[in-house]
């Protein structure tokens, strides 16, 4: 019988591989979105209507209102910027995002049992996040370990799978494809128009444009006319 | 200027406690709970009547449902036992809570710029919960100053403060009348009345009153009438 595996489902390019590389490495996913007040809902959108079609045995989707948190572009009153990708931590980035997506994960893969949980992080054409680097995935494993009946009692083991974290762009694009995504059933632009048109300018945009480019292919995610 | 410090406040005896500790070590105590489906919501309640009298410079209470990650007598259907502490994890250990609420309060604590975040676990008189250990905290201290902006700018560093970690019930009341804590405005059970009265046999109520017993005292909250 195929191992469960948890799979961190946003609807965006990197999750929707990410869970394609989970069922080609044998594991029955089971996809977890989070509704958490985010600006670019379209992608939740995608991600409930798509999740059974891109391989998910299971969709939980989990509510929470992080704009009371605040602190970020992608949930709170500062503007998305569009003016390239830069160097230093952007203001898009959501205060310990990963660590709380990561511990429901946690919480499911429990009461599930599925020590196998997939996230679609990438450290090489990324924002700067730091939650998005391999330190801190060894990090949230470990503590994942101790947190849990299962790392007391022994019967099993948690690994963190970022199958996507040393890949460009590109190749992630090329894996996905060499698997069967439907890249136009994805969304990762962090500032949709209000019919789901990606804006092309944000930094997530143009790691999705630059990477389409850079296999030599064409995005067939659909672009606000300009 | 006194530090901000993120409490996690359920309103119980134990997060009172730890309030009034970290307000008695010079900190500004800005309490977060969770609204997640449990079933003693009595609990919140009081959190949200008595926050500011308990000292908090602000409250935080975070809304999302864990009865859909289940797994636990105090979010599911399974009954809360009440024959005695035993030396298992019991079934009102619900996987991953302490690592979901330990990284709200990091986000929260990125944002507002409090880099001390206190919890009132308790790792001997305690039901047997693995994230109320000693190990599972250093854990997760290592991992959210990997997780964040703070850790990776070096603009400061995450202190996880577990002030009750050794001491036993007796001792954490003694501690928290010492500082001042009304005890009658705090509530442990997990099963009560619909009237707030506690039940007296979960762990939870067994725990207090063997501490209140233990340190000679009278614990001056309602219990149900038998």
């Amino acid at each position: 019988m195929p191992k469960k595996a948890i799979v961190l489902y946003s609807g965006g390019l990197d999750s929707t591989t990410c869970m394609a590389i989970a069922r080609a490495e044998g594991f029955k996913p089971y996809a977890i979105s989070f509704s958490y007040g985010q600006r670019h809902s379209v992608e939740l959108d995608l991600a409930k209507a798509n999740a059974s079609a891109m391989g998910a045995e299971e969709h939980l989707v989990v509510d929470f209102d992080y704009r009371k948190i605040g602190g970020s572009a992608l949930t709170g009153d500062i503007a998305v910027p569009k003016d390239g990708v830069g160097n230093d931590i952007p203001v898009t980035y959501v205060p310990a995002r990963n660590t709380v997506f990561l511990s429901f994960a946690l919480g499911w893969g429990e009461v599930i049992g599925a020590h196998d949980i997939f996230i679609g992080v990438n450290a090489l054409d990324y924002s700067g996040y730091p939650d998005c680097r391999p330190e801190y995935i060894a990090a949230f494993e470990k503590m994942a370990n101790l947190a849990t009946r299962a790392g007391v009692e022994g019967t099993g083991r948690f690994l963190i799978h970022t199958p996507l974290i040393d890949l460009t762009k590109a190749e992630i694009i090329r894996k996905g494809l060499s698997l069967g995504v439907n890249y136009a059933r994805t969304h990762s632009c962090y500032d949709p128009a209000p019919d789901g048109a990606a804006c092309g300018l944000c930094d997530s945009c143009r790691l999705r444009l630059k990477g389409f480019a850079e296999a030599g292919l064409q995005d067939p995610a659909s672009y606000m006319k300009r």
